[in-house]
């Protein structure tokens, strides 16, 4: 446990079952009308870690924005729903007490661990050449929601359009990225980044539209050894759009260690209101 | 109600519970030690779409194959875990009973369904220009688990390799495939069309390992009625590995109508033994 803002985010009790954990939303990792969702999806991950069932280490995750969290407490509970030999399977929800009190799910989410083995390995997404981070300069946007503090993004493709001005372009966006003040990357880190990419559809159109996640998954292929040896460096980060209908669109994404390796390839479906 | 075997395969009768559906394995759409993974998957969203507080139509749904699923009778659970104006999200199971006589759970899953309105779209995944399907033959191997014969493939580009000789090649595979005999696409066999793509670490090292899907995400892009206007017709898929590392790589996958509508893309983690 660091003084780390992320550190202190990701807190949570042992709740009132053996499966269940208590929390509260962080002001620090707050947008614009409720948290970061790259902070939501992170507390799954957190659950699973913290339980004295865990077997293994997280491999992949998906997580669905059933409804918006707000302000103040919330339960987690990480199920063991099958513990195989090498493997294992949970079940997460994150609910809140709404208005009439009674309890209302806001995430769902299923996460697999596994005990990670030396075998052939290659990576087939290589990371694309791109200006270095020493060269490309940290984003910062007056008035932006206080998240987007959390980190020290630098972007060198498809930053946000300078001006909305509907003209269309390429979805994709490349950025160098880690956490900020600097933290030792681990698995829960490494979720909420996978998450830090801005609405494709702001990029696509140069149109500020309503958008949101709704579902997001994301392979680890890194094992925590290897987060250990990325510590507190940059993370290249890639996402680019595939389809846009009826009020949907997917976000393809890959994150690279600066030495190259494919750390995690992620993607998302997110909501755009016109 | 047609007589196709995939109808009969994916037959559910109401369950013991409110949220639960009782069914059986198929032969039909059995793969080496169990039934074809895209079978499986497809169970998940029939369970949703017989619900009957179903609101909308599928938009995205995540499968983990937590353990073997073995012949006989199974049961899915299928809740709806918040219901929203134009939103619901599901949490789904399929288990067995083990050879203690308990229920033992071989999937989980989650399921977003949508209200789908028109809005602006776009493609940002054009099809790919490839041997018309007329002119690509149709696969056959003497010998192959019996789901491939439930599958009319004709593969352009990526084949099985004709010698597992160790030699080395891109993961890329592109085929054309639709229901075999023919059968109107729908939400359900999009579904298991999307797990049709044979293991891509054996064309990425011509070698045969032992390898399985065990988390599989799908992100519907159509519409029943864009579904319906495709009819019979073939789809063209493709997929491609981006990282193969302690044991698991993952896929991505695109999947187009022959008039190069994006109906759905997916992505799954893939175990492998060595």
């Amino acid at each position: 446990m660091t003084h780390h803002p992320f550190d202190h985010a990701m807190q949570l009790l042992p709740g009132a079952t053996a499966h269940s954990f208590a929390g509260a939303t962080s002001p620090d990792y707050w947008n614009m009308v409720g948290p970061f969702g790259g902070y939501t999806a992170a507390l799954a991950v957190q659950a699973v870690m913290q339980h004295p069932a865990l077997l293994g280490e997280p491999v992949a995750l998906t997580v669905n924005y059933a409804g918006a969290t707000t302000q103040g407490p919330f339960t987690v509970t990480a199920t063991p729903a099958r513990t195989n030999r090498s493997t294992q399977h949970w079940v997460i929800a994150l609910s809140q007490t709404n208005a009439a009190g009674e309890p209302e799910v806001a995430m769902t989410a299923t996460v697999m661990t596994a005990l990670r083995r030396d075998t052939w390995h290659t990576n087939d997404m290589p990371m694309p050449v791109v200006t270095p981070v020493n060269a490309a300069a940290k984003d910062h946007r007056d008035g932006a929601p206080v998240w987007l503090d959390r980190y020290d993004m630098r972007f060198v493709h498809g930053s946000i359009p300078q001006e909305f001005d509907g003209r269309e372009a390429s979805s994709l966006t490349q950025l160098w990225m880690r956490d900020e003040p600097p933290r030792p990357l681990d698995f829960v880190s490494l979720t909420a980044m996978a998450d830090v990419f801005y609405p494709r559809v702001w990029l696509r159109r140069a149109k500020r539209v309503a958008a949101g996640t709704v579902s997001m998954t994301t392979y680890f292929h890194a094992s925590q050894a290897q987060m250990t040896d990325v510590g507190t460096g940059y993370l290249l980060g890639q996402a680019q759009a595939q389809a846009f209908r009826h009020g949907f669109f997917d976000q393809t994404a890959q994150l690279w260690s600066g030495a190259g390796t494919l750390l995690a390839t992620s993607t998302q479906l997110v909501y755009y209101k016109e």
